[in-house]
């Protein structure tokens, strides 16, 4: 089928490429014109606006069209100058990491039907394909079908959630899980780095990844990690960068009383680890032992 | 090669089962007569004491004898009855839960070459082979690696991590991230069962585990558990049994000053759930609120 | 000197004998006219509405209205009707436990000098007299200052901490931090009750109050409780209710990157005593452990 | 009434002076001369040995011994050396920071009756006297009702918790509480510090200090932090020291099934104070954050 796809960083591009893969016929922009240079040499039909990128799609059956832009006011910039383009017939597929309730009402005003699709894989999705959460109308969701199939890892990749803005919601949710996984494996892993033996953890990772409980994609990285960075993990510094869906996903569970404690502490661990004068908290905690017990007080230098 | 196999509950079976199907030729003691006839129409040589299976274990190579047993007395009582038949060329593996303390103790006092085996998979490791973590002697470890081979998912599927205690010391943290992550999981399956949408957790489940990052193992599980039990999970109760390892765990982190906030507050939460008059701190922050607030306090039936 | 108090209940009652106490002139409304008779009747001057009240204060040195109702909704509905009386030299005060964020609106968009204050202590600062926490213009806590040292425990109950919506800031991170503190005794106590000797509460937390580290008024508090409820906090139950200022306080911590896990933890705690159905997370580890291990899972009767 | 008291650090030194300003009769010794000198200048009889000073003290009513030593061997030393002069009519004081399984231990073996005292209150006690917290036998609980209530806040100020053990058991968990409830003003601090509005924070805790529901011994310390060290607490350094009785204390509540998310945190944050090459947990995150999404990992320079 036809498909516009509008953003082409690395993530676009991914979507261009198994598009073009599985035989689909691809229009592609990108306010960086080297990027559509280069899904042009690909495959991709060039466009040079959204515009033209709109008009340079068969309106006969509807046109389609991928949007793989940043979260935030790019999304809302793009639908602007996309939309006078725009029908009834038409389909927009927001795959990018929205806000789910930006994704409810840009349903709402969006001239065409609008799929918000939360995608989860990575640049490893190039190979394997990626996971595709979708949100909204039944009927386009199918109308899409033979290109989620091409995008995703196969028709079990993807699946729609239920109306507008599920998509996204469940893609937070995937993310603030996310979180609590790595700190959780972190933890492990700190153990056995800091503990009693002298472990190899790539070697632990390994045999975790063969047939143990916990065993996962994340853990495969874990002893990608180790193997690239080795087992102290080199110079990687203590400082994780990123945020925005965690904090979502918390404040979703503060507004629906549910306590996430897990992926609440992993957000916290990121905060924490961007606090570069130190932390207050554990200053004054310090300070107060000086305050009740006279103990000595560390001072910086 | 030859192996004795005592302990033969659910995991033991498996091990004999997978030693058979590679051709090894397996002696098999329960306490339990029935499981020991079980495990001889399967293929294994029955013995009706521990004493039985060393004598009937070749000593020409040295003998090798598999401990499948529950973690804690009744391991130390089969090797106190085991022992008397060892001497220095045995070789001893201890494939249950059992405390990587207990495992360097043991380890000093066997007349054999004693390894400690951390084993995970749970029943699934029927047909998939186990993970296998091991500690102890590498020759001792070099000369099973036909039993491990065929035990375990493979050559991959096991590792020699260190002297004696290291493989128990991987499998206690193995299960301290477990716990973990389990939670991690349910924090984000309970949001969604809890939030804005009225969603398929199973669909949900399973499109993660089509190329999304948090895909794995223990997430299959949760889409075997919503297909099973419904996507409310039916009358499964609100009560977390077990916590040994993970206690263990805590423990070796308070022991190494490294904190463990996610494995602890998963833990907490078993023991939460057990706490079948309420939560004492709770009832009182509940009286508390009258205390500086007036107020009104929710009172048992 | 001359103050209107709109909202006669608990707190607002307290506002206003205090005031009277300290010979300030005070007109009271409520829309209960009941609680206006006995406000008269401990000698105020009765108003039947609030353009009575505004009307019958004197406009001489500009009007000052003490707002106590409750935070939302009833503080933009008084404030609707108050302010076609105002002008730029009356002061209001807003007592409450409003959302910082809607004290800014309502400063930026009152015709008065508007002072967000934040009330702390309870039922019990009838007698001792409450810590005030003020956000606005200081010249209007200034002029405010007489009515302040009355309702607050005296000169130093009270403060101002910025411009506009500070006090209301202040007030909701102490509630946060009020929170934490509770659930942090609440621990303690359980431990105590749950733990190896038989103890008696109340002159624990007696002794502890005499001289101890951790004294404190909510550890006065916890001493009554166990007094009047008994060792075993007899039927109150494991039910905590509120959480707004806490979860605003958290929600504040989000947006400025600021990790708070006690009081997150102690606000999810709130959350999890109020979940009637049970923990879906729980339920689901709980299902799991029988995924991967063939553990027996508790059903519900 | 008479007393022994071996070690005169800085809270032995304020239980003799409070001895004698009761107007007690103190034999003092300590392993330090000078220290012996500076509490006979005081107006006690010095010893120049744990034998000489058992020897000074009149065996007609039983001698009274009051342990301030370090917990762990010195006391253990110092009753080894003391227990050749005790008998069944004596009463030995253990008032320092013993773990209470050890003191259960002591009390079994020690000829003497065996109080363990928990004292809390520090060097501030000097002047308010301090809360203790005993267990042991009533009888000589009684008995030396004079001496305690010297060294206490008063008869207020000491109470019987139960048997041998009860006395450190009940401090340890007050050690606990004390670590949540100052990470818990930590928090709300931090969050003040970093957050919307420019504020005094000495202010803040003076406020609240007066009449608010915080208010305890602790947050005056905070007030004095802050007066003392500056808005910005100055040059003190992100490094909490300490931790013996709060990992005593989540020791107890795994052993006990209770859990103390919130101790354990304020531990933990102790712990991750001191991890000087950076959280190894979070590095690994950071790394993983390249491996699924090829985010940049920041590095140390």
């Amino acid at each position: 089928m036809q498909l516009g796809v509008i953003g082409l960083g690395r993530m676009g591009r991914i979507v261009v490429d198994r598009l073009l893969a599985a035989d689909h016929d691809v229009v592609a922009f990108d306010i960086d014109d080297e990027a559509v240079d280069e899904a042009a040499n690909a495959g991709a039909r060039p466009a040079d606006s959204i515009t033209d990128l709109a008009a340079k799609l068969d309106s006969a059956d509807g046109k389609h069209v991928w949007l793989m832009v940043p979260a935030g006011d790019a999304v809302d910039a793009a639908l602007e100058e996309l939309e006078p383009s725009l029908s009834a017939d038409d389909v927009v597929v927001d795959g990018g990491n929205s806000y789910f309730e930006d994704s409810v009402r840009r349903a709402e005003s969006c001239p065409a039907a609008y799929l918000d699709c939360g995608t989860s894989g990575g640049p490893a999705g190039a190979e394997l394909g990626f996971s595709l959460m979708i949100g909204g109308p039944a009927d386009a969701y199918q109308r899409l079908t033979p290109a989620f199939d091409a995008v995703a890892t196969g028709p079990d990749g993807h699946e729609r959630m239920g109306p507008a803005g599920s998509g996204h919601y469940v893609k937070m949710i995937h993310n603030g899980v996310e979180y609590a996984l790595m700190q959780a494996y972190g933890e492990g892993f700190e153990l056995l780095h800091e503990g009693r033996y002298d472990l190899d953890l790539e070697n632990v990772a390994s045999v975790w990844n063969n047939g143990a409980v916990i065993r996962s994609w994340l853990l495969e990285l874990c002893e990608e990690a180790f193997r690239e960075e080795g087992n102290d993990l080199g110079d990687v510094a203590d400082r994780v960068e990123g945020g925005s869906t965690g904090t979502w996903t918390v404040q979703e569970g503060l507004e629906q009383e549910v306590p996430l404690p897990l992926i609440y502490t992993a957000l916290g661990e990121r905060f924490g680890s961007r606090a570069d004068d130190g932390r207050f908290s554990r200053r004054l905690a310090s300070r107060l032992r000086y305050g009740f017990g006279r103990h000595t007080v560390p001072r910086r230098e």
